[in-house]
């Protein structure tokens, strides 16, 4: 089950555990926060994870909602062969399905204007920016090698039923972009909510739900504050992780 | 001084006071919090104020930066009178004069590309919402009747130099519009801060710097939020207010 330098983690979550590999490639606070978010998608959706990594949103998912079918779309073959086997350690073949394709080529498996729902935490950072000393699966979760937010948001977009919903997590300093890529591909953003270490900084993440040809009518949520001033957890990070 | 239904109000600053008429038009925290996050603009600016209303902003902005010279802009003439009465009454008309004319023919006045500051408290709502037990003076005020967003923004870019800066507070559901104007018209969102009511409500304003032709990056702020949980001030309202 396991290859070298992978290791199995427990979700703390209906007993859900999850593979993860300590040189190449873990989930972090940002899926967590994101399934959360995204926790009252309706019944029987079907759902696609564009760029699933270790598989996290959709394990994550299909314990939050009561979803008909949910997809990891993963690009790289080491990684969504990782995440198919966190999928069968937690008998969850049924429902989520990973798939080892560019997210580029997904209309060769999957039909327009088909999907209920979109989630995806895509890379944050641009091309060109930093990196230098990350690996290659780092790199190519984390930069706009093989695909940019333009991707991410047209390809969603077209995969997405009218009314579809996507819920996407990324960096507030690429909001503009975000909301002016979205209205672009006709996705409407609906709900925002900013992400913050503390109450003294930035925010450092941005949660942000559109609907597919819906009309223009925005909710910034109240802030997520994850620690408090002592540095311990919020009280709204302990009820997101159940404690 | 003082028409009918008019009163002066000290605004507990410097010394300053202003005229407000109860029955038609008073500045709104808004307002004051606007003047609060333009506050550091450059020495030496040359500032417009887009719908002035009672000159709030270029009163508050005279004792809070070091401006050359703040434009207030108001379409209705009986609210400019009273705004030109305000600017005589702390002794300013030598940094602020209220220009009683349409924004849209500002250029009659103004040239383009001459302006280092734009501040600007539009109309929220658009033109078919509510309204109906408003006055006339409030509804020009409140709702797009003589100029909607798009012109707001339109005209703040031409006015503005290559670098110029606009401050805009606006209703955080209008928020995908703002940017996708702002961004269509070379105004590249730069700074954002939400304002809310308590921590547990959705954000009830946005207050957003965008530069003339700059490069995207933006910081989304600290929320500022309004009450404690027991209704009183919290301490980030007390410092604005100078408490």
């Amino acid at each position: 089950m396991l290859e070298e330098n992978e290791r199995i983690d427990d979700l703390e979550l209906k007993n859900l555990k999850i593979i993860q590999n300590t040189k190449g490639f873990c989930f972090g606070m940002d899926s967590i926060l994101l399934s959360d978010f995204a926790k009252k998608i309706k019944k029987n959706s079907i759902i696609v994870d564009l760029g699933t990594g270790t598989g996290i949103l959709p394990i994550l998912l299909s314990a939050k909602t009561e979803s008909k079918k949910i997809y990891g779309i993963e690009i790289q073959e080491k990684v969504a062969n990782m995440a198919k086997r966190s999928v069968k350690l937690n008998k969850l073949q049924d429902i989520i399905e990973i798939i080892n394709i560019d997210i580029k080529n997904i209309f060769s498996l999957m039909e327009k204007n088909s999907i209920d729902v979109i989630v995806t935490n895509p890379p944050y950072k641009k091309k060109e920016t930093g990196g230098v000393n990350d690996n290659e699966y780092k790199l190519i979760s984390r930069h706009e090698i093989t695909a940019e937010l333009v991707d991410f948001i047209r390809i969603s977009s077209e995969l997405l039923k009218s009314n579809g919903e996507i819920y996407m997590v990324h960096r507030p300093e690429r909001l503009a972009d975000i909301i002016t890529l979205m209205r672009k591909y006709k996705l409407e953003p609906k709900r925002i909510k900013y992400v913050y270490s503390n109450k003294k900084l930035n925010a450092k993440l941005v949660l942000i739900k559109a609907v597919k040809c819906a009309k223009p009518y925005l909710e910034v949520e109240q802030p997520l504050i994850i620690y408090n001033d002592d540095r311990t957890y919020t009280r709204q990070i302990l009820e997101i992780y159940n404690k």
